[in-house]
């Protein structure tokens, strides 16, 4: 058996998520795992570095799987750029170590979330852009997300209320940057829970508005509830950027 | 009568162009008619620069409209921005003199189109671009551009066989440039006939992965015939980036 790394991108709009969950033909993994599935006769796995909620993009989402040694890599991508629908695409495709494993050997994982902060919407940017009008100070955005940095029990920002398993993570870096019109908030951790970076980024959003301080944030953090947190960002702001491995 | 210059945006993927046909609901002029015409009381002709055919995009297309002197800027703007589609915007209006007429007054007019030159298609582009992965040869189809600028007949390259008016029209500037796996073509002029740039795409881009030579467009000019020239590039490709007026 040969071991497969490849990097993906795609356009969530009209996917569940990564996840397989019933009808494959609605996640991206899915998608995947059926097409490789028909190309060498047998169930093929296709490990994700991790979940993307409904509706989330990706610009480089990592996977692996095995198959048998007969499959190169050359007539692999052939099928995935023949029979791949137009908002799946594998970007790279290389052979790895046999013990690689694309969800447990990720060391960081990079989100962004794009903001659409002017009154006129965006008619080509609006399937990847969150819109939302009010003014937003990213001074006081800033501040909040420096409270945010380092090593903590984010279970006020699990959207998976029945989380059993730990919720602390580390945040190494969240970077908030203007574009023209659009705010564009750059998340860097060892990874995420559901929904962390939408709850992370309404949170953010509530700073901006005026509707919370930023110094609120430590408080948030130590109540460990859903509840003390801001709303949920809408999905189709979130695009995966990438995957680190050592 | 107030007479009003808007401009507007619009992704348009799922409409069947500019000019209302039919069903109002498949095109931009139908949709706007139908919001004003609410919102007056009143039917509203809404005039375009120009028609753009289905599933061409428009960045700043120009219209005006007469509507009486009770509907302030701010009244209609409001409207537009609540009760239009996502996928049109009304970017700007104003007030403009009572003989202005968005296209009997347009002086040029400047379409762009996008060309993924590359093997891995871009899922996040694919609506506004044409995936072409043959490699083209720009300077080849510089050198074809270049015979294009100035006043010509430009019958050969005009969609509809049946045009009975003159089919004369002057070329100002034709820019192609790279930018990452893109070629973007920029075409500046007094006006373009129907499908006339995706014509002169289709030929340029026959140009440019050898199937013609450069040398051929004087001839393909001269011969006043649809079947002399290239194919019709797709719309997605399409956008119109801007109209000028004195």
């Amino acid at each position: 058996m040969v071991n497969y790394k490849i990097t993906i991108a795609y356009d969530g709009t009209k996917y569940r998520g990564w996840q397989v969950l019933g009808d494959s033909d609605l996640t991206i993994q899915g998608k995947l795992q059926d097409l490789l599935g028909k190309l060498t006769g047998q169930p093929v796995e296709v490990i994700g570095s991790g979940r993307t909620d409904a509706g989330v993009h990706a610009a480089c989402q990592v996977a692996n799987f095995h198959v048998d040694n007969q499959f190169s890599k050359e007539a692999i991508m052939e099928a995935f750029e023949r029979y791949l629908t137009e908002d799946i695409a594998v970007t790279s495709i290389e052979e790895v170590d046999d013990r690689f494993h694309a969800r447990y050997n990720a060391v960081s994982k990079t989100y962004r979330y794009r903001i659409h902060n002017g009154k006129t919407k965006d008619v080509f940017a609006r399937r990847y852009v969150y819109h939302y009008e009010q003014p937003l100070d990213m001074d006081a955005m800033r501040k909040a997300a420096s409270y945010l940095l380092g090593t903590h029990d984010f279970r006020s920002f699990c959207g998976n209320k029945k989380m059993k398993k730990s919720t602390v993570r580390t945040i190494t870096d969240i970077t908030i940057s203007k574009v023209g019109d659009e705010i564009v908030l750059d998340y860097t951790g060892d990874g995420f829970l559901q929904n962390m970076i939408r709850i992370l980024t309404g949170t953010l959003i509530e700073v901006g508005d005026g509707r919370r301080a930023a110094t609120e944030i430590p408080e948030i953090l130590a109540a460990l509830d859903r509840q003390a947190a801001g709303y949920t960002a809408p999905p189709q702001g979130l695009i995966l950027m990438g995957v680190t491995y050592d």
